[in-house]
Formats: structure tokens, C-alpha cells, sequence
């Protein structure tokens, strides 16, 4: 604008310059007056930055993408442009969905579609994001306000709706299935789905959707006392879902029964969601655009080592030791939920596949670092080991925790068994229950 | 604002319905008219909260403390209205540094002191904090323009300077030492400084001063592939110092013959920076209110338990792992710093009351609890051990990094090497410089 404003100027100034008439001098005088007093209007106007067509990786202050795209300079990532690609659901625009969506939009995200029912208040100021001046908004308008202003390149959706009723839950399905943002892409239409709420009831939503559609998600949350969390990887059929077993596993000592009563309400710290919204957005990039680890690698399992997907399948945050507990949770062939069991059963048929695959990179990386090929024997022990083992029963890890850790909720089996009438969830995928009742009936 | 206009409108259909002259009717509807529109502009403007005289642990929601005071009830903090006494002082007011600012503003902090001299630019905007209208301002004032806007009970003063040059830093040693906002504390003007700065020069400067002032403070930093970051806890003459030892080690394994180029920049993340200042402000909170475990505790060195001050002393944030090492270092003997030799020296002399006062606390901990006193053969092996053992050369546990860590910057011995013409930094302490020289002379 400066440098417009200038050329003004000397525009004006040479054509009084070059006018031999008096009269012509004066009028010139209140037009260059005119323009100062424009200038200083259009400098007062707040600057919304103009959108931007590709992302470049060049080093100059006006470029909003320069720091983001030195990730591949420095051989974090291999093209970060495919973040433009990418489609992110957040649910629940709270104290760690909020500031998730202003890394994301911050970041250069694709699409984000946002759901939330509530709205601001004065009392949502101990946490980051939202500001005094947005006091009485839905909490989605406040934020699609922020975020365009932030990136307008980013692509933003927002849903005021609460998922748990039968129309909300019916739109989240429907949006989560639109493909007109990347209509060529496989899988439903978003890439990821974030879990940012703060109840039982709307994770058990999330994670009926998320089962029904095979849509990898991540769940967090952060205790009543503010002062530990949790992140947790979940792929239908792979890990365990949000019904096979509690997920909710932070070091928190809090009594239930201390809450939940007239005017008392959960502590929040603004610090302890930063740190939950950070790593849950830090491993949403790992996992988009493939570095770190997550991509398929070595876990090991007592004396084995076997073959596993992510890295991150569960995390916690205790603030008061600064403690990480990672821990991983296999499906539980007893799940309640039946869209979790059919997604259980893809992907053992598609285990034999998968197997070879991996067996193929391995051997194919080994070689090609020159090493000895991979043998029974081998140095590290390693062995593909049949995943039946693995989710039997017994070896079901969900039931043991690592030290230091307790049970947030109840597990989702007691959480049934309080309803005796229904004894599978209410919204379990019908046409499935329906398959069931009638092998049943046919016996 | 809606209650009050509701009760106006009210009271003007009551006059309305009690006059009995048509004319003044007319009259009535032109002022229903006006109040309407008076009420829409109201309602278009931005809502500043008012400044609130006590922290309230009422559960409402215009309560902007009531999440925070639950701290309280959740046994958590014992008294949390404390935070209104302390002052922070952050220098560097980047990706780290504002995050930090406004989480502790959020957090209702007394008083914030900001120093920095640079200005937002477009190329900020992947970190959180700085919005696009801000492009142009000094970091300082946009911080104080938002950070006002968030919660006006907090008092912000903005230094616009750079503290590496001489008036720079006496401005920054001065505004320190004031002493207005608690006249009756101990200490310096501040209960604590954040270094959120991204150079050596920088961080040299922050340690100088806070030697000079026995000031604690903590450090914090971003590796320049954005995906690691430390923060340190650093106590004068107690812990080891910025020219101690190389504070700054992350897990990271880039060449900086990469950086420092014409036309390159260092990559960052919202992420990975906004889960430093977390764990930054986190810490910081709970020093000044007494929560987790900041307090004096027992560390195992060896085979042997001794007292420590903080529990955190340095701690790094690997994103590619999620791996979170901690570790602790002791003031260097042979420091090249003079100020951190002066305050090891003060540090030792004080021993035999912190021990005593030490062992009775302890003791009468023991007691309380009523189990067995302390002994020399006590169960858990508990010995007070001469703090001289540890800080002797061969016990400087700096060298010794945990396994996958590295040196992020050279060694403070390295960096003095490198100007032989000035063994001894160039902002030492003059004084004792001085009385040094006149000793060696005298000799």
C-alpha cells in the first residue's frame, strides 16, 4: 500500500511540475490532499492478507509459507504442498479443538469442517483462542471468524450441531462422506477425524461414525483437574475402538464423585490443552505427510518384534511429573459394537496381502542398505507373527496398564451392562444387528 | 447489554400504555425508534471485559476465573488468587514467547513485562498468536494490543529493545530491579524470567543478567528443523549457567552449515512451539504456586538419594519420537561467567542452614506421617551428601549426555576460546573483575 501510495504522489507531483497554469496548481493542491487523507484511511483498515495460489518456499517476510516449507530443506518432509490436499474434522471446538484448528489453519490445511453446539463465554477465557468480543457466538461462527482472517486459503465448514442427537448425527455422517473438495481421493471424504470433545457420550458418537465409515480418527482429552491428558490413535479394525475397552488412560487420581454436581464445574489450564492440542496436531502432520515414525516399523512385544502400523497409539501427559506414558491397544474380538467386529474381520482377510507387502519392503530395504537378508535367525529377532496370536483373549494389553496409569472412565462394557434392555448400543450399525438376529433365527 | 435494553423497552410500553394524549404516542414510538437502533450499534461493538476486583470461584458463565479457582477445589493449587502478586518477565516475543505471554494472561498472571525489538511480519503467521493485521507492528505493542483485549486485570508493561546491545541491556537490567508492583517482596522486581529467544547472543545476555541478579529464570528453545525443543529450569549458583556447559541439547541431528545462508530460514511449527510453551508455562505455574513436583524432593544419583531443589532442570521434546528426556546439570567450578562463580560461592555458603532446615523439614515430615525417623541405615538410603562431592569436576554431569542427545550449539568455553584478546566475557561483572585484578596484584 506504501509503495502505491508514493507513486501517487510523485505522479501528482510531476504533473504539477509539468502545468504551466496557476489555476491548474491549486486544484492539484486538493487532490494531493484528498489522496493523503485516503492514505491514512486505507492504512487504519485492518490487512487482510490476499490469497495465496502456491506455496513457495522463498525467504522473504511477506510469505506466509516460508517457515513451513523449510521443512523440506531441512529433510523433514518430502512435499509439503500435499498438506493443500488434505480434509480435517474437528469435533468439539473447545479448549484443545480450537487451538487444533488454529495450528491446522495456520499450517496451510486443505479443508477443515468444524462441529460444535455451544457457544462462547467469559468463563472459556482461561484457555486459549477464543476472545472476550466473541462472548455469545456459537462457538463455530467465533472460530470460522479467527481462522478466515488467519489463512483465507484455508477451505473452512463449520456444523453447529450436537452429534449425539439423531439429526446431528445423521448431517456428521453426511459430511464426513462428501467427496466434492478432493472427488478422486479413496476412503470417505475427509482424511482425518479429531475428537476434541469433552464427554463419553460424543466419543462413543465419533467412534460409531468413524467404524462405520473405516475412518481413522485420534481421540483427546484432558482430566478434571486440568493437569493430565491424553492423545490416542484409532483405525477401525486395527486398534482398538472406543467401545472394545476404556481408552481413556491418564495418570489422574480424581474422584468422579467430586464433580458432576450443581455448580461445580472441571478445572481447565490453558498450558495442559496447548500441550494436548500440540501433540495431537503434531501427529496428524506425522501422519499426513508421512515422517517421523509413522509409517509401518518395529514394536516390541515381549521377545518379539513384530510389524505395526503407528507409532502412537496412545499417550498421556501428566503435568506434575512431566510424564508421557505411550502405551498401544489391540481390538477386542468381544467388542460390543458391530461395525467395529465387521472392520475387525476386513482386516484379517486382508491380512495375508498386507503381510507380503511388508515382508516385500523389508526385504527390499535390507537389501538395499547392503545388510545380511532377513532370516528366521536374524540378528534382531525379528518375525512377522500372525496377528490371531496377538488379539486372542489373553493377550488382549487393553486390560494392562503401564504403571502410574488408572482409568479415566468406566470401560464401555460396564458402561452396557448399566442398560440391561439394550444390550448392544443403541446406535450400533442396524443392518448388521438385523444379519445377526436373522443367522441367529435360521439356526 | 440485551437485559438492559429489554428492561428500557419495557418501560417505555408501560409509559406508552399509562399516557392518555395520542400526540405524546407518536413521540414514543420516534424514541422506541432511536433506543432500537442505539441497540443495535451497542450490540455491534466489540465487548471489552471490565477489570474484575477479586478472583471468584463462582461457577457462571461471565466468571472469567472460575476454571481456574476450581484448581483449588480439585486439591491441586492451595491457594490460586497468589498468581496476582507475581511478575513474568519474557524476552523474545516469537513463536514461544507470545504463546507463553498469553497463556499466562489467561491464567490471570499480576503483572508481564515484554521485551523484544522486532516486528510482525507475514512470514510469523505458522506460529500461533500474530494475526496478518498485525504485519507491521512491533512485536511488542501487537502482544500488549491482544493481550489487553484478553484480560485487562493483567499489567503489561513493553520494552521495545534489544538487550544484546549496552543500553539495551542496562534498560533491561533496570526495568528488572523496579520494584512498584510488590514494594515489600523479596528479590528483584520479578519472581521470574523466560528466555524465549532464538540466539546464543541473546541467551548470553538473559544469563548475565540473571547471574548478576541471582535471578531464576528458565530457558526454552526450538531446534531449527522445527521438530525438537528444551526447556531449563537455570537457578544461579545452584544449577549450571548458560557459559556453564552447552544448556541447549536437543535430540536433533541437523548440520547448522545448512543455516545461516543468504536467502534460508529456519523452519518452524505451531506445534512443536506451542507444546514448548506449554511445558514452559506449566512449569512456570508450578514454581510460583507451589504445585507438583517443584518443591524439594528427593533425586536418585547412584545409589545414593539426595536434596534438589526442582525437579526439572532441563527436559527436551522430540516430535518425531514423542520422546520427552530430562535431565539435570550442576554449576561448572571453572565457569567462565564471574557472576556464576560469585553466586556458587554464596550458593555453598548458605549449605549448613539449607541442610538443617532441610533435615528438620524432613524429619518432621517423616514424623507427621508417623512412620520410622530418619537414620543413617534408613530403609530408603536417604543421605544428605556434601553438595562439594557433586560439584567437582569429575562430577560434572553436563558432559554426560542421556543417549540421543546431542549439542545443539557449541560450548560456552568454545565460544570464549574463539576471542583470545578477551578471556573473560565481555559483560562480566566489572566490579568483580576488578577486585580480581587488584588481588593478583597484591599478591
Amino acid at each position: 500500500m506504501e509503495v502505491e501510495l508514493k507513486q501517487l504522489n510523485a505522479d501528482l507531483q510531476f504533473l504539477s511540475q509539468s502545468l504551466p497554469d496557476p489555476s491548474h496548481h491549486a486544484l492539484l493542491c486538493k487532490i494531493q490532499l484528498r489522496v493523503e487523507e485516503l492514505g491514512k484511511l486505507a492504512a487504519a483498515a485492518p490487512v487482510r492478507r490476499s490469497k495465496v495460489e502456491d506455496m513457495s518456499a522463498e525467504v522473504v517476510d511477506s510469505n506466509p509459507y516460508s517457515r513451513l516449507m523449510a521443512l523440506q530443506r531441512m529433510g523433514i518432509v518430502e512435499n509439503y504442498e500435499r498438506i493443500r490436499d488434505f480434509s480435517v474434522a474437528i469435533v468439539g471446538i473447545g479448549g484443545v479443538g480450537s487451538v487444533a484448528a488454529e495450528m491446522l489453519t495456520r499450517c496451510g490445511i486443505g479443508r477443515l469442517l468444524l462441529y460444535d453446539y455451544d457457544k462462547v463465554e467469559l468463563a472459556n477465557m482461561n484457555r486459549l483462542f477464543f476472545r472476550p468480543d466473541q462472548v455469545g457466538l456459537t462457538k463455530t461462527d467465533a472460530a470460522v471468524q479467527t481462522l478466515s482472517d488467519i489463512n483465507p486459503d484455508v477451505v473452512l465448514e463449520s456444523y453447529t450441531l450436537n452429534i449425539t442427537t439423531v439429526t446431528g448425527f445423521e448431517t456428521f455422517m453426511s459430511s464426513l462422506t462428501k467427496k466434492s473438495f478432493c472427488p478422486n481421493k479413496e476412503g470417505s471424504g475427509v482424511d482425518l477425524v479429531l475428537s476434541c470433545v469433552d464427554n463419553y457420550e460424543a466419543r462413543m458418537a465419533v467412534n460409531q461414525a468413524c467404524n462405520e465409515l473405516s475412518q481413522t480418527w485420534m481421540e483427546s482429552g484432558v482430566s478434571e483437574d486440568a493437569v493430565s491428558g491424553h492423545i490416542q490413535l484409532l483405525i477401525p479394525g486395527e486398534t482398538a475402538c472406543f467401545a472394545c475397552a476404556p481408552p481413556l488412560v491418564v495418570a489422574s487420581g480424581v474422584d468422579e464423585r467430586t464433580l458432576k454436581r450443581e455448580g461445580v464445574c472441571a478445572a481447565s489450564l490453558p498450558t495442559t490443552m496447548g500441550v494436548v492440542a500440540g501433540l495431537l496436531v503434531q501427529n496428524t502432520l506425522k501422519l499426513l505427510l508421512g515422517f517421523g515414525q509413522v509409517s509401518p516399523y518395529l514394536v516390541r512385544d515381549g521377545d518379539v518384534f513384530f510389524i505395526l502400523l503407528p507409532e502412537l497409539l496412545q499417550m498421556g501427559y501428566n503435568s506434575l511429573k512431566d510424564f508421557f506414558p505411550t502405551m498401544q491397544m489391540k481390538p477386542n474380538p468381544q467388542c460390543s459394537n458391530v461395525a467395529c467386529l465387521k472392520r475387525q474381520e476386513e482386516y484379517m482377510l486382508a491380512k495375508p496381502a498386507r503381510d507380503a507387502a511388508a515382508k516385500a519392503k523389508m526385504e527390499a530395504e535390507v537389501l538395499s542398505t547392503e545388510e545380511v537378508p532377513l532370516h528366521d535367525d536374524n540378528e534382531w529377532n525379528i518375525s512377522v507373527v500372525d496377528d490371531v496370536e496377538l488379539d486372542g483373549p489373553d493377550t488382549r494389553s487393553s486390560d494392562v496398564l503401564p504403571e502410574g496409569l488408572t482409568h479415566e472412565l468406566p470401560s464401555a462394557d460396564e458402561f452396557h451392562e448399566a442398560t440391561p434392555d439394550a444390550p448392544v448400543a443403541d446406535n450400533d450399525d442396524l443392518e448388521d444387528l438385523r444379519r445377526q438376529l436373522e443367522a441367529i433365527n435360521s439356526a
